[in-house]
Protein backbone atom coordinates (compact mmCIF):
# COMPACT_ATOMS: atom_id res chain seq x y z
CA UNK A 1 0.00 0.00 0.00
CA UNK A 2 1.43 3.56 -0.83
CA UNK A 3 0.86 5.89 2.11
CA UNK A 4 -2.42 7.76 1.95
CA UNK A 5 -1.71 11.45 0.40
CA UNK A 6 -1.50 14.80 2.91
CA UNK A 7 -3.21 16.68 -0.50
CA UNK A 8 -6.40 14.72 0.13
CA UNK A 9 -7.02 16.42 3.20
CA UNK A 10 -6.17 19.44 2.83
CA UNK A 11 -8.40 19.38 0.40
CA UNK A 12 -11.55 18.56 3.01
CA UNK A 13 -12.90 22.09 4.79
CA UNK A 14 -14.99 22.18 7.86
CA UNK A 15 -17.33 24.85 8.03
CA UNK A 16 -19.01 25.70 11.30
CA UNK A 17 -22.47 27.99 10.20
CA UNK A 18 -23.47 30.39 12.86
CA UNK A 19 -21.76 28.89 16.00
CA UNK A 20 -22.73 30.37 19.34
CA UNK A 21 -19.89 28.97 21.72
CA UNK A 22 -16.27 29.94 21.16
CA UNK A 23 -15.17 27.01 23.21
CA UNK A 24 -16.65 24.58 20.45
CA UNK A 25 -14.84 25.95 17.58
CA UNK A 26 -11.71 25.66 19.76
CA UNK A 27 -12.26 21.85 20.55
CA UNK A 28 -13.51 21.62 16.53
CA UNK A 29 -10.24 22.24 15.83
CA UNK A 30 -8.80 20.00 17.80
CA UNK A 31 -10.75 17.91 17.28
CA UNK A 32 -9.54 18.00 13.48
CA UNK A 33 -5.98 18.53 14.04
CA UNK A 34 -6.23 15.19 15.93
CA UNK A 35 -7.17 13.86 12.64
CA UNK A 36 -5.27 15.93 10.11
CA UNK A 37 -7.79 18.07 8.85
CA UNK A 38 -6.41 21.94 8.73
CA UNK A 39 -9.27 23.59 6.93
CA UNK A 40 -11.17 25.67 9.22
CA UNK A 41 -14.52 27.89 8.29
CA UNK A 42 -16.01 29.66 9.92
CA UNK A 43 -19.62 31.82 9.15
CA UNK A 44 -21.01 34.09 10.85
CA UNK A 45 -19.42 33.09 14.42
CA UNK A 46 -21.16 34.74 17.32
CA UNK A 47 -17.66 35.34 18.87
CA UNK A 48 -14.23 35.02 17.61
CA UNK A 49 -11.35 34.88 18.15
CA UNK A 50 -11.55 34.49 21.73
CA UNK A 51 -9.59 33.10 25.27
CA UNK A 52 -12.18 30.34 25.43
CA UNK A 53 -11.60 29.26 21.84
CA UNK A 54 -7.75 29.27 22.52
CA UNK A 55 -8.33 27.13 25.43
CA UNK A 56 -10.25 24.36 24.09
CA UNK A 57 -8.03 24.33 21.43
CA UNK A 58 -5.18 22.90 23.04
CA UNK A 59 -1.81 22.59 20.60
CA UNK A 60 -4.47 23.28 17.74
CA UNK A 61 -4.15 27.22 17.34
CA UNK A 62 -2.43 26.50 14.29
CA UNK A 63 -5.75 26.07 12.75
CA UNK A 64 -7.51 28.46 14.56
CA UNK A 65 -5.11 30.91 13.27
CA UNK A 66 -5.96 30.17 9.67
CA UNK A 67 -9.36 29.62 10.18
CA UNK A 68 -11.51 31.55 7.40
CA UNK A 69 -14.15 33.56 8.69
CA UNK A 70 -17.22 34.00 6.07
CA UNK A 71 -20.36 36.26 6.17
CA UNK A 72 -21.88 33.81 4.00
CA UNK A 73 -22.03 30.23 3.53
CA UNK A 74 -21.41 30.46 0.03
CA UNK A 75 -18.37 32.15 0.66
CA UNK A 76 -17.12 29.32 2.49
CA UNK A 77 -18.00 26.56 -0.33
CA UNK A 78 -16.72 28.95 -2.71
CA UNK A 79 -14.16 26.70 -5.17
CA UNK A 80 -15.86 23.19 -3.78
CA UNK A 81 -17.19 20.26 -5.93
CA UNK A 82 -19.37 18.84 -3.08
CA UNK A 83 -20.57 20.01 -0.07
CA UNK A 84 -22.74 17.74 2.72
CA UNK A 85 -24.64 18.93 5.83
CA UNK A 86 -24.41 16.95 8.96
CA UNK A 87 -27.63 16.78 10.14
CA UNK A 88 -29.88 14.94 12.12
CA UNK A 89 -32.80 13.14 10.26
CA UNK A 90 -35.10 15.32 8.58
CA UNK A 91 -38.15 13.96 7.31
CA UNK A 92 -38.60 17.80 5.52
CA UNK A 93 -35.57 17.51 3.24
CA UNK A 94 -35.44 14.71 0.52
CA UNK A 95 -31.79 14.59 0.33
CA UNK A 96 -29.32 11.73 -0.30
CA UNK A 97 -28.72 10.47 3.31
CA UNK A 98 -25.15 9.44 4.02
CA UNK A 99 -23.19 7.69 6.75
CA UNK A 100 -20.01 9.11 8.02
CA UNK A 101 -18.18 6.10 6.44
CA UNK A 102 -20.17 6.58 3.27
CA UNK A 103 -19.66 10.79 3.50
CA UNK A 104 -15.55 9.94 4.08
CA UNK A 105 -15.54 7.82 1.26
CA UNK A 106 -17.66 9.97 -1.13
CA UNK A 107 -15.87 13.16 0.40
CA UNK A 108 -11.90 11.51 -0.30
CA UNK A 109 -12.86 10.95 -4.17
CA UNK A 110 -14.02 14.25 -4.67
CA UNK A 111 -10.78 15.66 -2.94
CA UNK A 112 -8.59 14.51 -5.10
CA UNK A 113 -9.72 16.68 -7.63
CA UNK A 114 -11.42 19.75 -6.08
CA UNK A 115 -11.78 20.96 -2.42
CA UNK A 116 -15.40 19.52 -0.88
CA UNK A 117 -16.96 20.82 2.58
CA UNK A 118 -18.75 19.45 5.52
CA UNK A 119 -20.77 21.73 7.05
CA UNK A 120 -21.95 21.73 10.41
CA UNK A 121 -25.15 24.06 11.53
CA UNK A 122 -25.80 26.17 14.41
CA UNK A 123 -25.63 24.35 18.27
CA UNK A 124 -28.99 24.92 19.20
CA UNK A 125 -30.85 24.94 15.99
CA UNK A 126 -28.44 23.09 13.02
CA UNK A 127 -28.61 23.71 9.43
CA UNK A 128 -31.22 25.96 8.34
CA UNK A 129 -33.24 24.96 5.15
CA UNK A 130 -31.56 27.36 3.40
CA UNK A 131 -28.24 26.04 4.12
CA UNK A 132 -29.00 22.56 3.10
CA UNK A 133 -30.53 23.95 0.15
CA UNK A 134 -26.52 24.75 -0.49
CA UNK A 135 -25.39 20.86 0.42
CA UNK A 136 -25.28 18.35 -2.10
CA UNK A 137 -26.52 15.64 0.54
CA UNK A 138 -27.06 15.39 4.26
CA UNK A 139 -24.89 13.36 6.39
CA UNK A 140 -26.58 11.70 9.53
CA UNK A 141 -25.01 10.48 12.57
CA UNK A 142 -27.05 6.96 13.76
CA UNK A 143 -27.75 7.38 17.71
CA UNK A 144 -30.08 7.61 20.48
CA UNK A 145 -33.27 7.90 19.08
CA UNK A 146 -34.10 9.42 22.86
CA UNK A 147 -30.97 11.57 22.34
CA UNK A 148 -29.53 12.49 18.76
CA UNK A 149 -27.52 15.71 19.85
CA UNK A 150 -24.04 15.34 19.56
CA UNK A 151 -22.20 18.41 20.91
CA UNK A 152 -20.71 20.13 18.17
CA UNK A 153 -17.37 19.58 18.46
CA UNK A 154 -18.12 15.46 19.40
CA UNK A 155 -19.38 15.52 15.72
CA UNK A 156 -16.54 17.52 14.31
CA UNK A 157 -14.49 14.53 15.86
CA UNK A 158 -16.97 11.59 14.73
CA UNK A 159 -17.13 13.05 10.87
CA UNK A 160 -13.09 13.82 11.06
CA UNK A 161 -12.61 10.47 12.70
CA UNK A 162 -14.01 8.23 9.87
CA UNK A 163 -12.64 10.75 7.34
CA UNK A 164 -9.17 9.68 8.70
CA UNK A 165 -10.01 6.22 8.70
CA UNK A 166 -10.82 5.81 5.19
CA UNK A 167 -7.98 7.70 4.26
CA UNK A 168 -5.77 5.27 5.78
CA UNK A 169 -7.99 2.88 4.69
CA UNK A 170 -5.69 0.08 6.49
CA UNK A 171 -4.25 1.18 9.49
CA UNK A 172 -1.21 1.73 8.57
CA UNK A 173 0.32 1.04 11.93
CA UNK A 174 3.61 -1.40 12.03
CA UNK A 175 3.04 -4.49 14.13
CA UNK A 176 3.96 -4.61 17.88
CA UNK A 177 7.65 -5.43 17.65
CA UNK A 178 7.87 -8.32 19.27
CA UNK A 179 11.01 -10.56 19.47
CA UNK A 180 8.87 -13.86 19.24
CA UNK A 181 10.49 -16.86 20.71
CA UNK A 182 11.27 -19.63 17.80
CA UNK A 183 8.60 -22.59 17.83
CA UNK A 184 12.11 -24.41 18.68
CA UNK A 185 12.19 -22.49 22.34
CA UNK A 186 8.72 -22.83 22.86
CA UNK A 187 8.67 -26.93 22.38
CA UNK A 188 11.91 -26.62 24.70
CA UNK A 189 9.25 -24.50 27.01
CA UNK A 190 7.04 -27.42 27.18
CA UNK A 191 9.33 -29.99 27.58
CA UNK A 192 10.68 -28.20 30.85
CA UNK A 193 6.92 -27.44 31.52
CA UNK A 194 6.15 -31.18 31.54
CA UNK A 195 9.15 -32.64 33.51
CA UNK A 196 8.76 -30.04 35.90
CA UNK A 197 5.05 -30.65 36.65
CA UNK A 198 5.53 -34.48 36.29
CA UNK A 199 8.64 -34.02 39.00
CA UNK A 200 6.18 -31.91 41.36
CA UNK A 201 3.92 -34.71 40.69
CA UNK A 202 1.47 -32.36 39.68
CA UNK A 203 0.80 -34.40 36.28
CA UNK A 204 0.13 -38.05 35.93
CA UNK A 205 3.63 -39.36 33.94
CA UNK A 206 1.81 -41.84 32.63
CA UNK A 207 -1.35 -40.21 30.90
CA UNK A 208 0.05 -36.36 31.04
CA UNK A 209 -1.52 -35.51 27.53
CA UNK A 210 -4.58 -33.77 27.96
CA UNK A 211 -3.54 -31.00 30.87
CA UNK A 212 -0.45 -30.44 28.62
CA UNK A 213 -2.76 -30.03 25.74
CA UNK A 214 -4.60 -27.16 28.01
CA UNK A 215 -1.34 -25.37 28.42
CA UNK A 216 -0.28 -25.58 24.81
CA UNK A 217 -3.74 -23.53 24.01
CA UNK A 218 -3.34 -21.25 26.17
CA UNK A 219 0.23 -20.13 25.28
CA UNK A 220 -0.31 -20.63 21.99
CA UNK A 221 -3.09 -17.75 21.84
CA UNK A 222 -0.66 -15.63 23.22
CA UNK A 223 2.81 -15.24 21.00
CA UNK A 224 5.51 -15.79 23.47
CA UNK A 225 7.95 -13.47 23.24
CA UNK A 226 11.95 -14.89 24.09
CA UNK A 227 12.58 -12.95 27.19
CA UNK A 228 9.19 -14.28 28.45
CA UNK A 229 10.24 -17.76 27.74
CA UNK A 230 13.35 -16.94 29.65
CA UNK A 231 11.49 -15.99 32.23
CA UNK A 232 9.10 -18.81 32.39
CA UNK A 233 11.41 -21.65 32.73
CA UNK A 234 13.38 -19.61 35.34
CA UNK A 235 10.41 -20.17 37.21
CA UNK A 236 10.37 -23.59 36.42
CA UNK A 237 14.17 -24.34 37.47
CA UNK A 238 12.87 -22.44 40.54
CA UNK A 239 10.32 -25.01 40.92
CA UNK A 240 12.38 -28.03 40.11
CA UNK A 241 15.39 -26.77 42.61
CA UNK A 242 12.93 -26.79 45.16
CA UNK A 243 11.50 -30.04 44.85
CA UNK A 244 14.79 -31.87 44.33
CA UNK A 245 15.51 -30.68 48.11
CA UNK A 246 11.66 -31.30 49.53
CA UNK A 247 11.76 -34.74 47.94
CA UNK A 248 8.75 -36.85 47.08
CA UNK A 249 5.62 -36.02 48.57
CA UNK A 250 4.76 -38.38 50.91
CA UNK A 251 8.43 -38.11 52.68
CA UNK A 252 6.73 -36.59 55.68
CA UNK A 253 4.48 -39.53 56.00
CA UNK A 254 7.47 -42.06 55.97
CA UNK B 1 -33.25 -7.25 10.89
CA UNK B 2 -34.35 -8.10 14.47
CA UNK B 3 -33.80 -4.94 16.34
CA UNK B 4 -30.03 -5.18 18.30
CA UNK B 5 -30.06 -6.11 22.26
CA UNK B 6 -30.39 -2.85 24.28
CA UNK B 7 -29.16 -5.06 27.40
CA UNK B 8 -25.94 -5.32 25.39
CA UNK B 9 -25.28 -1.86 25.98
CA UNK B 10 -26.36 -1.57 29.40
CA UNK B 11 -23.27 -4.14 30.15
CA UNK B 12 -20.89 -1.71 28.55
CA UNK B 13 -19.22 0.73 31.47
CA UNK B 14 -17.77 4.20 30.63
CA UNK B 15 -14.89 4.13 33.18
CA UNK B 16 -12.87 7.78 33.32
CA UNK B 17 -10.15 6.94 35.71
CA UNK B 18 -8.42 10.16 37.53
CA UNK B 19 -10.77 12.90 35.28
CA UNK B 20 -9.19 16.47 36.43
CA UNK B 21 -11.74 18.42 34.48
CA UNK B 22 -15.37 18.61 35.69
CA UNK B 23 -16.47 19.59 32.47
CA UNK B 24 -15.03 16.92 30.40
CA UNK B 25 -17.02 14.00 32.70
CA UNK B 26 -20.01 15.86 31.85
CA UNK B 27 -19.27 15.98 27.84
CA UNK B 28 -18.76 12.08 28.12
CA UNK B 29 -21.83 11.38 29.71
CA UNK B 30 -23.59 13.48 26.89
CA UNK B 31 -21.06 11.18 24.40
CA UNK B 32 -22.11 8.11 25.76
CA UNK B 33 -26.05 8.80 25.86
CA UNK B 34 -25.87 9.82 22.62
CA UNK B 35 -24.85 6.70 21.51
CA UNK B 36 -27.42 4.76 23.81
CA UNK B 37 -24.55 3.78 26.55
CA UNK B 38 -25.58 4.84 30.31
CA UNK B 39 -23.25 3.24 32.65
CA UNK B 40 -20.47 5.77 33.93
CA UNK B 41 -17.60 5.21 36.19
CA UNK B 42 -15.66 7.53 37.92
CA UNK B 43 -12.47 6.64 39.42
CA UNK B 44 -11.08 9.50 42.27
CA UNK B 45 -12.41 12.37 40.08
CA UNK B 46 -10.55 15.22 40.84
CA UNK B 47 -14.48 17.50 41.16
CA UNK B 48 -17.55 15.87 41.01
CA UNK B 49 -20.36 16.15 41.43
CA UNK B 50 -19.97 19.91 40.03
CA UNK B 51 -21.85 22.32 38.26
CA UNK B 52 -19.84 22.46 35.04
CA UNK B 53 -19.58 18.90 34.89
CA UNK B 54 -23.55 19.22 34.70
CA UNK B 55 -23.33 22.10 32.35
CA UNK B 56 -21.60 20.12 29.67
CA UNK B 57 -24.05 16.89 29.88
CA UNK B 58 -26.66 19.18 28.52
CA UNK B 59 -29.46 16.55 28.72
CA UNK B 60 -27.61 13.39 30.13
CA UNK B 61 -27.96 14.51 33.37
CA UNK B 62 -29.28 11.18 34.18
CA UNK B 63 -26.44 9.73 33.34
CA UNK B 64 -24.29 11.53 35.51
CA UNK B 65 -26.90 11.20 38.48
CA UNK B 66 -26.27 7.39 38.15
CA UNK B 67 -22.63 7.73 37.60
CA UNK B 68 -20.58 5.08 40.30
CA UNK B 69 -17.68 7.08 41.86
CA UNK B 70 -15.05 4.71 42.86
CA UNK B 71 -11.73 4.99 44.71
CA UNK B 72 -9.67 2.12 42.98
CA UNK B 73 -10.02 1.29 39.06
CA UNK B 74 -10.09 -2.52 40.47
CA UNK B 75 -13.51 -1.63 42.20
CA UNK B 76 -14.71 0.29 38.65
CA UNK B 77 -13.97 -3.20 37.26
CA UNK B 78 -15.33 -5.26 40.11
CA UNK B 79 -17.66 -7.96 37.61
CA UNK B 80 -16.47 -6.90 34.36
CA UNK B 81 -14.74 -9.88 32.27
CA UNK B 82 -13.52 -7.73 29.63
CA UNK B 83 -11.80 -4.52 30.30
CA UNK B 84 -9.97 -2.58 27.17
CA UNK B 85 -7.87 0.72 28.10
CA UNK B 86 -7.82 3.73 25.62
CA UNK B 87 -4.47 4.86 25.05
CA UNK B 88 -2.31 6.69 22.54
CA UNK B 89 0.22 3.31 21.10
CA UNK B 90 3.06 2.80 23.66
CA UNK B 91 6.23 1.40 22.92
CA UNK B 92 6.24 -0.19 26.13
CA UNK B 93 3.40 -2.00 26.56
CA UNK B 94 2.81 -4.73 24.21
CA UNK B 95 -0.51 -6.01 24.22
CA UNK B 96 -3.06 -6.32 21.61
CA UNK B 97 -3.77 -3.33 19.84
CA UNK B 98 -7.37 -3.21 18.85
CA UNK B 99 -9.05 -0.34 17.02
CA UNK B 100 -12.11 1.42 17.46
CA UNK B 101 -13.95 -0.75 15.53
CA UNK B 102 -12.40 -3.89 16.82
CA UNK B 103 -13.05 -3.18 20.41
CA UNK B 104 -16.85 -2.33 19.67
CA UNK B 105 -17.05 -5.75 17.71
CA UNK B 106 -15.11 -7.77 21.08
CA UNK B 107 -16.83 -5.87 23.85
CA UNK B 108 -20.27 -6.32 22.47
CA UNK B 109 -19.20 -10.01 21.96
CA UNK B 110 -18.28 -10.74 25.40
CA UNK B 111 -21.71 -8.19 26.98
CA UNK B 112 -23.64 -10.60 25.98
CA UNK B 113 -22.96 -12.55 28.86
CA UNK B 114 -21.27 -10.37 31.59
CA UNK B 115 -20.58 -6.80 31.99
CA UNK B 116 -17.69 -5.33 29.59
CA UNK B 117 -15.24 -2.05 30.44
CA UNK B 118 -13.78 0.86 28.61
CA UNK B 119 -10.88 2.49 30.67
CA UNK B 120 -9.84 6.34 29.96
CA UNK B 121 -7.03 7.96 31.62
CA UNK B 122 -6.05 11.15 32.98
CA UNK B 123 -6.20 14.01 30.78
CA UNK B 124 -2.75 14.91 30.96
CA UNK B 125 -1.02 11.55 31.68
CA UNK B 126 -3.53 8.79 29.75
CA UNK B 127 -3.34 5.66 31.74
CA UNK B 128 -0.70 4.43 33.66
CA UNK B 129 0.90 1.46 33.61
CA UNK B 130 -0.64 -0.17 36.42
CA UNK B 131 -4.11 0.91 35.03
CA UNK B 132 -2.88 -0.43 31.74
CA UNK B 133 -2.04 -3.78 33.48
CA UNK B 134 -5.53 -4.56 34.97
CA UNK B 135 -6.33 -3.79 31.34
CA UNK B 136 -6.72 -7.02 29.02
CA UNK B 137 -6.33 -4.92 25.62
CA UNK B 138 -5.07 -1.50 24.27
CA UNK B 139 -7.48 0.30 22.03
CA UNK B 140 -5.74 2.72 19.98
CA UNK B 141 -7.79 5.89 17.53
CA UNK B 142 -5.75 6.08 14.28
CA UNK B 143 -4.85 9.90 14.62
CA UNK B 144 -2.34 12.29 13.53
CA UNK B 145 1.01 11.55 14.47
CA UNK B 146 2.11 15.56 14.78
CA UNK B 147 -0.76 15.50 17.33
CA UNK B 148 -2.63 12.66 18.45
CA UNK B 149 -4.49 13.88 21.70
CA UNK B 150 -8.15 14.14 21.23
CA UNK B 151 -9.81 15.46 24.02
CA UNK B 152 -10.84 12.98 26.71
CA UNK B 153 -15.19 13.10 25.68
CA UNK B 154 -13.94 13.34 21.94
CA UNK B 155 -12.34 9.87 22.71
CA UNK B 156 -15.65 8.20 24.42
CA UNK B 157 -17.54 10.12 21.85
CA UNK B 158 -15.51 7.95 19.20
CA UNK B 159 -15.49 4.77 20.64
CA UNK B 160 -19.67 5.19 21.76
CA UNK B 161 -19.91 5.72 18.33
CA UNK B 162 -17.65 2.66 16.96
CA UNK B 163 -19.96 0.80 19.71
CA UNK B 164 -22.99 1.72 18.74
CA UNK B 165 -22.72 1.49 14.60
CA UNK B 166 -20.91 -2.16 15.76
CA UNK B 167 -24.48 -2.76 17.72
CA UNK B 168 -26.98 -1.61 15.20
CA UNK B 169 -25.02 -3.36 12.47
CA UNK B 170 -25.10 -6.81 14.09
CA UNK B 171 -28.39 -7.65 15.88
CA UNK B 172 -26.52 -10.73 17.17
CA UNK B 173 -23.64 -11.39 18.59
CA UNK B 174 -21.57 -15.11 18.35
CA UNK B 175 -21.65 -16.59 22.34
CA UNK B 176 -18.28 -15.50 23.67
CA UNK B 177 -15.82 -18.43 22.90
CA UNK B 178 -14.47 -19.21 26.27
CA UNK B 179 -15.67 -19.25 29.66
CA UNK B 180 -13.44 -16.15 30.74
CA UNK B 181 -12.09 -15.94 33.99
CA UNK B 182 -13.31 -12.89 35.75
CA UNK B 183 -10.69 -9.98 36.33
CA UNK B 184 -10.77 -10.77 40.32
CA UNK B 185 -9.95 -14.56 39.55
CA UNK B 186 -6.83 -13.01 37.11
CA UNK B 187 -5.96 -10.74 39.92
CA UNK B 188 -5.67 -13.21 42.56
CA UNK B 189 -3.96 -15.29 40.51
CA UNK B 190 -1.45 -12.80 39.67
CA UNK B 191 -1.26 -12.25 43.83
CA UNK B 192 -0.51 -16.07 43.99
CA UNK B 193 1.92 -16.37 41.22
CA UNK B 194 3.55 -13.01 43.22
CA UNK B 195 3.39 -14.74 46.51
CA UNK B 196 5.01 -18.05 45.20
CA UNK B 197 8.10 -16.60 43.30
CA UNK B 198 8.74 -14.62 46.16
CA UNK B 199 8.80 -18.07 47.78
CA UNK B 200 10.59 -19.72 45.45
CA UNK B 201 13.25 -16.61 45.72
CA UNK B 202 13.04 -15.77 42.44
CA UNK B 203 11.38 -12.72 42.33
CA UNK B 204 13.39 -9.87 44.61
CA UNK B 205 10.43 -8.92 46.80
CA UNK B 206 11.67 -5.70 47.62
CA UNK B 207 10.99 -4.51 44.03
CA UNK B 208 8.91 -7.17 42.20
CA UNK B 209 7.08 -4.66 39.80
CA UNK B 210 9.49 -4.96 36.93
CA UNK B 211 9.15 -8.88 36.24
CA UNK B 212 5.82 -8.71 37.73
CA UNK B 213 4.15 -6.28 34.50
CA UNK B 214 6.40 -8.73 32.11
CA UNK B 215 4.04 -11.72 33.16
CA UNK B 216 0.96 -9.99 33.52
CA UNK B 217 1.59 -8.39 29.73
CA UNK B 218 2.09 -12.28 28.84
CA UNK B 219 -1.19 -13.32 30.39
CA UNK B 220 -3.30 -10.19 29.06
CA UNK B 221 -2.71 -11.19 25.40
CA UNK B 222 -4.20 -13.94 25.88
CA UNK B 223 -7.36 -14.56 27.75
CA UNK B 224 -7.62 -16.79 30.32
CA UNK B 225 -10.21 -19.07 30.88
CA UNK B 226 -11.58 -20.31 34.67
CA UNK B 227 -10.30 -23.83 34.21
CA UNK B 228 -6.86 -22.32 33.24
CA UNK B 229 -6.95 -19.82 36.17
CA UNK B 230 -7.16 -23.20 38.28
CA UNK B 231 -4.57 -25.12 36.57
CA UNK B 232 -2.18 -22.56 36.78
CA UNK B 233 -2.60 -21.59 40.39
CA UNK B 234 -2.64 -25.55 40.53
CA UNK B 235 0.73 -25.86 39.68
CA UNK B 236 1.83 -22.76 41.91
CA UNK B 237 0.11 -24.46 45.23
CA UNK B 238 2.14 -27.62 44.20
CA UNK B 239 5.75 -25.54 43.61
CA UNK B 240 4.83 -24.03 47.60
CA UNK B 241 4.20 -27.42 48.97
CA UNK B 242 7.69 -28.46 47.56
CA UNK B 243 9.68 -25.09 48.62
CA UNK B 244 8.01 -25.23 52.18
CA UNK B 245 9.38 -28.96 52.40
CA UNK B 246 13.01 -27.90 50.79
CA UNK B 247 13.37 -24.58 52.86
CA UNK B 248 15.68 -21.80 52.21
CA UNK B 249 17.85 -21.79 49.18
CA UNK B 250 21.43 -21.59 51.50
CA UNK B 251 19.98 -24.71 53.79
CA UNK B 252 22.42 -26.73 51.77
CA UNK B 253 25.22 -24.61 52.40
CA UNK B 254 24.65 -24.17 56.18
Amino acid sequence: MTPADPKLLANIRIVLARTSHPGNIGAAARAMKTMGLSRLYLVQPHVFPNSQADAMAASAGDVLAQAQVCTTLAEALEGTSLALGVSARRRDIVAEVLTPAESAARLLTEAQAEPVALVFGNETNGLSNDQLGQCQGLVTIAANPEYSSLNLAAAVQVLSYEVRQAWLQHPSWPEPELDAASLEDIERFYAHLETTLAELEFLNPGSPSKLMLKLRRLFARTRLEKEEVNILRGILTSAQEAKRLAGPRNRMAE
